[in-house]
């Protein structure tokens, strides 16, 4: 298949085009009969992708209602959601402040307000830069470098980078936007970033340097202080580093359209396993009441956590990998498990005033007498937790963990073959099949 | 039992004093008659323990040749070692020049050739300076400080820390006559060892300060630039200080005449080890024909040699051992043997130039797909060895060994189950049992 057939496949239909086009004019309409209903002085703006014409697949429709500088927070937030309700009838959502989700004419629909600022100088809340963002795109953006858009964000999406999301930490709308407008078209970016190295500082006007922060700096060019790629993860630029290379040497449509990734049997999970001689931990937990945006960096940092507590009692964690599902698991990957029963234990110098004391704790009551190696003393005690699961059941909580995760709520362990269950077979996949998407 | 009683056993009998006098007396004359039929203008110098009568048990008698300082060397070490073939038709032994050793009425006989120095600013080589110490310890020792002496002598002796030849790496017995020149008696000592900390240094006219070089320095009072105690190793003063604040706490004949250690049984080790859930390594190579000051630091250079080779090939090795026999045989203790088949194989960040070979080496080769963790490559791989003794017979000479230890002559090696053999009690016992000498 060649780019033009790919992005054939990508461009929107007359018939969305059409559906499209009469649902961002209905809801238009709408929100100006409810703003008259205000008396105040707001104006609508359709910013996003629809507003940019580089959306991909069903877009969310992104309707901003700006409003006068002056207006008092509060007021800002009630009647944006007034508003948003009467247009939308849909639920509030939080970011920086709240605005209204809901569905229109089929569509995802979010009804943001937002301040009117004169420049970024004068920001009042993240959100009051997407004005900005839309007018620079459109200004910089012919069709030619939106076909590129297209085509970008379905590489990323195929190769599995695509969106600032938690859940992804990869690249933004908009960053792919600035890419495209920095670099021309795809096959010029691949080549570039197949160099890239972590620090690099760029910018839309062609700037490009290194000596920056790991992963990524992109100056926004509405606001050079911000870094439109912060949400970026070193893995997820990586992955697109490598995955340009790899598309260099030899290009495939697996890259914008990867097949399914099969979730493997048991026996096929148990194999590679008992292959390799390590054993699985499964941990699962119930799944808090969280937006995705909330829930997967406290999912990322409870699975850090946990792994940072079987490393401190001495269990080799290889790999680690999360799915959340109807529950929230983590699988990880061990060395050993369970333990030895014994364990070296680390004592003081003989000549400090703790010495005395460790010998008279341990005299008679470890699995060794005492013994001093290179002034220090040391002993052989019994290993409090030999396995994985007694170690979280008894102690998981002290690990450091999400907030929402702080009661492991619902907590079961599997480790061993007690984990090769069907409920863990997508995590467990997950973990071990590391092909990249487009060689699935 | 009291001090004195202690006392009584260490002094030397009337007996053995009457026999040592006599060989004293023979040994001189035997010398003087050699040194006439050279014509040297030589002397004859008794040094030592038993020229500082504080020998304990069966002395060596150690009489020095004294030469001109206008001799050549050469001829210093021919008609030395003429003298002693005269005399002991001993064997010929190395240290800084050649020297005799024999038998002579029972005793063992060390007779030595030196220059006769005027000060130790003109030493010529390192023995030049034992008439000075034994001039100095005869000059500062009464005969009740003598009995302190033997004291000091018999408890390092008991804990095992007496002799800084490479075996024991402990204090010499010139370092334990200026111990009690400079503490009065082995109670003053104890009391101030209890507190010592490693980095003390120390002389004999009562200085005592902190911030040296551990272990211990404590300057030779006829050289002030010479650390009598350079031979000492952090273990063997660290166990000094344990031991006098066991003492203080618990005086006991023990810590003077501790009883014999046994040799475990084969089964006691077994299940001592399979209750800590660890594994035994036994390497047992042939013993080189070297005395034992060279022998021991090259057995201990080897032993911590192939300890680091083990633990570059992920075994974790929690102890080890070494006795000397028959044969060399050194002990180790594994924490996991054999090792699981898989290895996470670390490789290059995604944005270095090896990075695709990386990936393209292990592509369907390894136990994983290549795959992303924080920016680097990784792979699980088929581990190279999962067994310590394929690894030591196959890898083992590449290890940092000593000089005579360079091709493992004879090596055999014994891990897990297999290792349980009569040939291994001794240095299994020897790792395993930590009980201090004063507790056995």
């Amino acid at each position: 298949m060649s780019m033009d057939d790919v992005l054939r496949k990508l461009r929107p239909t007359q018939e969305l085009q059409g559906r499209l086009s009469e649902a961002v004019q209905e809801l238009e309409d709408r929100t100006r009969s409810s703003i008259e209903r205000t008396g105040l002085p707001l104006q609508t703006m359709l910013v996003g992708s629809v507003a940019k014409s580089t959306y991909v697949g069903e877009p969310d429709i992104d309707l901003f209602v700006l409003f006068p500088t002056d207006t008092e927070r509060s007021d800002l937030e009630k009647f944006g959601l007034q508003i948003g309700e009467e247009v939308l009838h849909g639920e509030v959502h939080y970011a920086e402040h709240p605005y209204t989700h809901g569905k229109f004419h089929g569509f995802e629909v979010d009804l943001v307000p937002c301040y009117r600022i004169l420049d970024t100088t004068h920001l009042r809340s993240a959100v009051d830069r997407t004005p900005f963002h839309t007018r620079y795109v459109l200004e910089k953006l012919t069709d030619e470098k939106r076909d590129q858009v297209r085509l970008l964000k379905q590489f990323m999406k195929g190769i599995g980078v695509y969106g600032a999301e938690a859940r992804v930490q990869g690249f933004s709308g908009y960053l792919t936007e600035l890419l495209i407008i920095r670099y021309g078209d795809l096959a010029s970016l691949i080549c570039s970033a197949k160099g890239w190295r972590p620090g690099i500082i760029m910018d839309a006007e062609g700037g490009l340097k290194g000596g920056g922060e790991p992963p990524l700096t992109f100056a926004d060019p509405v606001d050079q202080k911000r870094n439109v790629a912060s949400a970026l993860s070193l893995d997820r630029l990586s992955l697109f580093i490598h995955a340009c290379q790899e598309y260099s040497v030899a290009p495939d449509d697996r890259f914008f359209f990867p097949r399914e990734r099969p979730v493997w049997e048991i026996d096929e999970i148990e194999r590679c396993l008992q292959t390799r001689g390590t054993s699985p931990l499964v941990v699962v937990l119930e799944r808090p009441d969280l937006v995705d945006d909330n829930l997967y960096p406290q999912v990322q940092r409870s699975m850090y956590g946990l792994r940072k507590m079987l490393e401190s009692y001495d269990f080799n964690v290889l790999d680690q990998c999360y799915a959340v599902g109807k529950d929230v698991r983590m699988a990880f990957e061990l060395e050993h498990e369970p333990l030895p029963k014994g364990k070296l234990h680390q004592g003081p110098p003989a000549w400090t005033v703790n010495a005395r004391e460790f010998v008279e704790k341990w005299r008679d009551r470890g699995l060794s007498q005492p013994f001093l190696c290179e002034g220090r003393w040391q002993v052989y005690v019994e290993r409090e937790f030999r396995g994985a699961v007694e170690l979280l059941l008894s102690k998981g909580k002290e690990a450091s963990l999400g907030n929402n995760f702080r009661e492991l709520d619902g907590i079961r362990c599997y480790s061993g073959k007690k984990a090769y269950l069907a409920g863990n077979r997508p995590v467990l996949t997950k973990m071990l099949d590391k092909r990249e998407n487009w060689r699935v």
